[in-house]
């Protein structure tokens, strides 16, 4: 008997090798919420205040662990490039969004997170805004994913289109694209106003029937999900309009949240719940107004919040660099879990590429470290104690543990540069509004937080940096 | 048998009516901090980003309902003097904090919300921080508290009680009292920098004890908590003193996240969780650097956060207006619940009374209102569409609905007093910072807030306002 079980076993084993093989392998699900500030979902003591209640995204921290201390580039294409490479923007070329007509983006040379991916088994499918290159050989179809629908920048776009100033001036207008790998994505409609409000619906579908497609194939999957709809202009679709109660921005709160909970439902529908890694997050802080600064216009687009943290978007305060985060891995990840240890969106790449058996390339610098043992909840600390503060290619400060060192300010984003002969410094816990200066007599924390600048500035100088605007194909300077 | 058994059943009814009649009045218990940010406890967004998660209060507030839009008056004395009376403090006389050494407070005519309580059948016991009177026949114990032991006055005061520079004044020192009803408080011992860290537990246990007692005489009780530690200076109690890891600000959390544990935990041991009403909410706003402010001492004691909202305490902004709130009534209020409906801390008074069968006082100007149907599920809105936002005794502006028009606006809590010549309009939901005036196009809105002003001015013509430091006995001035 004993040897016809075992027999049995094996062929079971036989079998159902694939399948074990491929739930080794969890699919990933990474919502990116464009310009969504850290006060902006319930599970960080927004949602009602800010419009609406977000009851499936508070729903999914609370399965999951809340971050309440992950820091991102302060400016989009800038956390873009970090989050696909793992690295700091300024080496790959994109420490600011781009504004010219020029190449720019990330060049072929950079392993993105998606090529990891599939390069490590899985589908890859890509529903949204890039934002690292709009050129042939630049869409994410040439980046490592396998389908792409979205648009090639940013939002702002569908604004100016049908202004008659932008159409006499020449300049070519932005398509929505449709793309698989191995060809050119096609243009299938102008990026305009009649469409901004519809888009993110679509890009959900369109998420949805991929994961369908590619759970009945057994096949693990990556979804990256850069929504758009929280960018200015704020335009929610007509299905949400005025149901908040609570004007525009309260009705995308809720269209948010209803699309992350049909993202939800639909692994729960495909039983897949327990084998999918969802993470919610953004790409910086939030749209709003500067000090000292008034707007005048009938309805201003321009409304996000920080919560607790100074500022906006396009500065190097806590309101630019701290997003919202949460991730969930049922069984794997503790529900219920927070924690304020600092995290980075370049950590993702290689905490991914660990999770998901992904090689992290070794021929460059890879800025982010795999936190997956304390997501895992194994390490109760991240392993990151600070990391470099850019706003655009300019070194702004230091973060270090509870601590930011300002070298420079912006008071808003676009507010008044100032530069010190004598950098700030501020204690993030005991004044989050980053106003009080305790240099004296903290003196001692640039001794504990220099370290890390003057080994980035070396790390530069060893590897140079890619030039903005490079052309493909590119290679690595030889080092002297 | 259907004879007998009505026999018996009557018989039982006889013998547990007290009980029963007891039942029919829940007990309060009202916690009450003292400049506590609403952003500090994790229920709002605070807790690990402010140092220290606060899990029996995010507890307490999950158990009930949380309200995002609860407010205050922006001063200690004015919002305690709003509290008790359930009216505005102009009305009391006690429009601003009191600095000289004369009479103030509430006078005897008031009906504070321990008398009401008390006519109602409660036993009434005070534990902490007073500030509406330091002289006999205004304490505590003269104004509806069975029993007080805590401070008449401020938490600064325990800071200059030995600086030589007082000592030589001649003024008298602040003392801690304990006092019953029917005789003068004692002073037990000086308030100074050496019992500071040490007042709350001290107030903790005290309130236990109250509620020990009375529960085992079956009698309800009403039990007022007026917490001193999150006042400055920031001294945490030695039990907590670097347990937190960040600093002392964390260390109280700690300790306040405790304290409010055991006085739950007690509730729970006494059997009397369901049958009691617990509220957390403050005074006012957090002290905070104002815009601009820089502090250069070795370790500021200032430090709270509002979260998203503007400012600090003594201004009009929302940051000094809205406070944490949750109340828990097991099987009354639905746990879980949340709202941004504006309630004001004058609403408590004619609230609890419809709630303990007291009696609003109809001989005088009640602001308050009963709110009681929307604390339990009954009504969707508070009933309050708004208030006025006063600054000590001047009107610096109008809240209504989502808006706040500002006729007068001070930068900090000691900032700069700026006028308008036209007020300005601020959106709360769209810009929570309070800073892109909107009154065009929203010139609209004044129509709908200005009413309540209206009112509001003729009745401060009609009943006149006590004024501040009127003697005993005081009645109110014949109406022309």
């Amino acid at each position: 008997m004993r040897t016809l079980w075992a027999s049995v076993l094996f062929a079971l084993t036989l079998i159902f090798a694939p399948a074990a093989l491929a739930q080794d392998k969890p699919n990933i699900v990474l919502i990116f919420l464009d310009n969504f500030g850290w006060g902006e979902p319930g599970f960080n003591g927004g949602g009602i205040i800010r419009g609406a209640a977000t009851p499936r995204i508070d729903q999914l921290a609370a399965e999951g662990l809340r971050l309440t201390n992950f820091n991102v580039e302060v400016q989009c294409t800038p956390s873009r490039s970090a989050l696909m490479t793992g690295r700091y923007a300024i080496r790959s070329g994109n420490g600011t969004v781009p504004l010219g007509e020029g190449i720019y983006g990330l060049v072929q040379w950079e392993v993105t997170m998606a090529e990891m991916l599939a390069d490590a088994g899985y589908a890859t499918g890509m529903f949204g805004k890039w934002h690292l290159g709009r050129t042939e050989g630049r869409f994410p179809t040439d980046q490592g994913f396998d389908e792409w629908y979205g648009v090639p920048n940013s939002t702002d776009e569908s604004v100016y289109s049908s202004l008659p100033e932008f159409v006499d001036s020449g300049l070519s207008e932005t398509f929505v694209m449709d793309g698989k790998k191995g060809s050119m994505p096609e243009s299938v409609r102008p990026y305009r106003l009649d469409y901004r409000p519809l888009i993110d619906r679509d890009l959900t579908d369109r998420a949805i029937s991929f994961m369908k497609r590619e759970a009945e194939a057994d096949q693990p999957f990556f979804v990256y999900l850069p929504y758009t709809a929280t960018h200015f202009p704020t335009m929610p679709h007509p299905d949400f309009m005025g149901k908040s109660g609570n004007g525009p921005w309260g009705d995308l709160l809720m269209q948010i949240d209803s699309y992350v909970g049909e993202l939800l439902d639909t692994l729960d529908e495909l039983g897949i719940a327990d084998d999918t890694i969802v993470i919610f997050t953004a790409d910086n802080g939030p749209e709003a107004l500067s000090e000292g600064e008034t707007s005048l216009t009938v309805e201003t687009a321009i409304h996000g919040s920080a919560g607790p943290w100074r500022s906006t978007l396009f500065t190097g305060y806590e309101g630019a660099l701290r997003v919202p985060f949460a991730i969930r891995w049922p069984g794997k990840i503790d529900a219920g879990g927070e924690s304020d240890e600092i995290v980075h969106a370049m950590d993702l790449f290689p905490t991914l590429a660990g999770i998901a058996g992904g090689i992290v390339p070794d021929d460059r610098v890879i800025d982010g470290i795999d936190v997956s043992a304390f997501l895992l909840g194994e390490e109760a600390e991240s392993g990151r104690d600070g990391f470099i503060v850019y706003m655009g290619n300019d070194i702004f400060g230091v973060k270090w543990q509870d601590w930011k060192l300002h070298f420079k300010e912006q008071t808003g984003w676009n507010g008044e540069l100032r530069e010190y002969t004598m950098p700030r410094l501020y204690n993030l816990m005991n004044d989050p509004q980053e106003r009080d200066n305790v240099l004296f007599p903290h003196t001692w924390v640039p001794k504990a937080a220099l370290p890390q600048l003057e080994e980035h500035v070396a790390s530069l100088k060893e590897y140079p940096p890619i030039p903005t605007g490079a052309p493909d194909p590119y290679e690595p300077q030889a080092q002297e």
